[in-house]
């Protein structure tokens, strides 16, 4: 990742957090706040922050990566809008990565783990997850967490049920803090990443700059996993 | 309104409608399509084709109008958020429009209604609700539907014990349609206006882009007027 040469700006409000980050030609800065009700109140000025920092323009970066979910909708939907109208602009490819791979490459950044098992509550008594492990070809991905099963919505129990023997270095994301019987499965829990932060979307969004796979700003869907917490079923008349 | 030499873009999404419209000095054009669930496929789409129709890029508008509320949470999120993304890379100002404003605006366009009453379904047995009426300064804003009382969310049957003896000439938007009893008050129900149109944002939005009252992108506030509906707070554990 460190010899990528690419400008690359990462957003993401899926959660409870809402984070920034901009890579630069191998310099990373970011921003991250815990903010439940202010994404749209924090997210512009951290973009104009970094850029200013880095003395760019949106037009001279290469493209805009976003957490693509799972997550809330309401925070998926603005990550999705916010770097939608930032890339329609400036004509930048657009690069969605899954917010339970933030999770894993935080996982390696802070500790190093070599696999982990990234879950974020999605309230209604379920979590997201999936499990991630080091890539291993030793060239620009490793480092790179990669998905090792389906990222799904499920209940912690049903999730328990399932899962037989398989067992992660390391335990992440609010989905865990939230049932700490799920970390059984894995070596340690770690409590000081509960929510995907942006810089944790860049070595995806790298490995996936680099092999074209960008999309135009109208073409990027978000990822919900769950398909009925929407404004419309609201509990009402 | 004709007479304003101004390039606006207005989008909005804060119901189930989602809707474009562009204000070329003069010449308007604009898209609607009622589909709840596809909001964040369909505005960009639009704002692309209505940009191509009038060979302009986004750095020759002038200004961008969103519907700034009430509606849907994530409807109002994902109209700011997308205005925000593309107001940002041009540095255009932004200039939020009420939604009950622009479904009065829609019934004096449609109808000729000297007067009216907006209200848009809030579910949960309620509604976001105020009355309008034309102003007649015979300025530019001949033509503009002026707020004559504070827009709320409130109960039917609240706002019907608050509101005696007042009556307005026509009744629109989808909480009208839910609650026919309000149009007790209304000379007459329009059933064609369920939700705010974005192209009736540009009356208010003109008026204000020549008074200078836009917005720095990262500025722009939304306005919800029920504060309890959000994510965080579903139904659950």
């Amino acid at each position: 990742m460190t010899r990528i040469s690419a400008k690359i700006l990462a957003i993401d409000t899926a959660t409870e957090a809402c984070s920034a980050a901009l890579w630069q030609d191998g310099r990373l800065v970011s921003r991250y706040e815990v903010a439940p009700r202010g994404h749209t109140d924090l997210i512009l000025p951290m973009v104009a922050e970094l850029l200013a920092e880095g003395e760019l323009t949106l037009n001279q970066l290469d493209a805009i990566a976003f957490g693509r979910g799972p997550g809330s909708f309401t925070g998926v939907r603005i990550t999705l809008g916010v770097a939608q109208g930032l890339a329609f602009g400036a004509d930048l490819p657009l690069l969605g990565v899954s917010n339970l791979q933030a999770l894993a490459q935080g996982a390696h950044r802070v500790r190093k783990a070599e696999s982990a098992l990234a879950a974020i509550d999605a309230r209604m008594g379920e979590i997201y997850v999936g499990g991630f492990a080091l890539g291993d070809n030793g060239g620009d991905s490793a480092g790179l967490m990669i998905s090792t099963d389906l990222e799904q919505v499920i209940t912690p129990s049903d999730w328990l049920a399932n899962t037989r023997g398989q067992s992660w270095a390391l335990g992440v994301g609010s989905g865990l803090i939230t049932y700490p019987e799920l970390s059984a499965h894995c070596g340690e829990l770690c409590t000081a990443l509960p929510y995907p932060e942006a810089q944790d979307l860049l070595p995806q969004a790298l490995a996936m700059w680099q092999q074209g796979l960008g999309v135009a700003a109208a073409e990027a869907v978000p990822v919900y996993l769950r398909d009925k917490v929407t404004w419309q079923k609201l509990p009402g008349r």
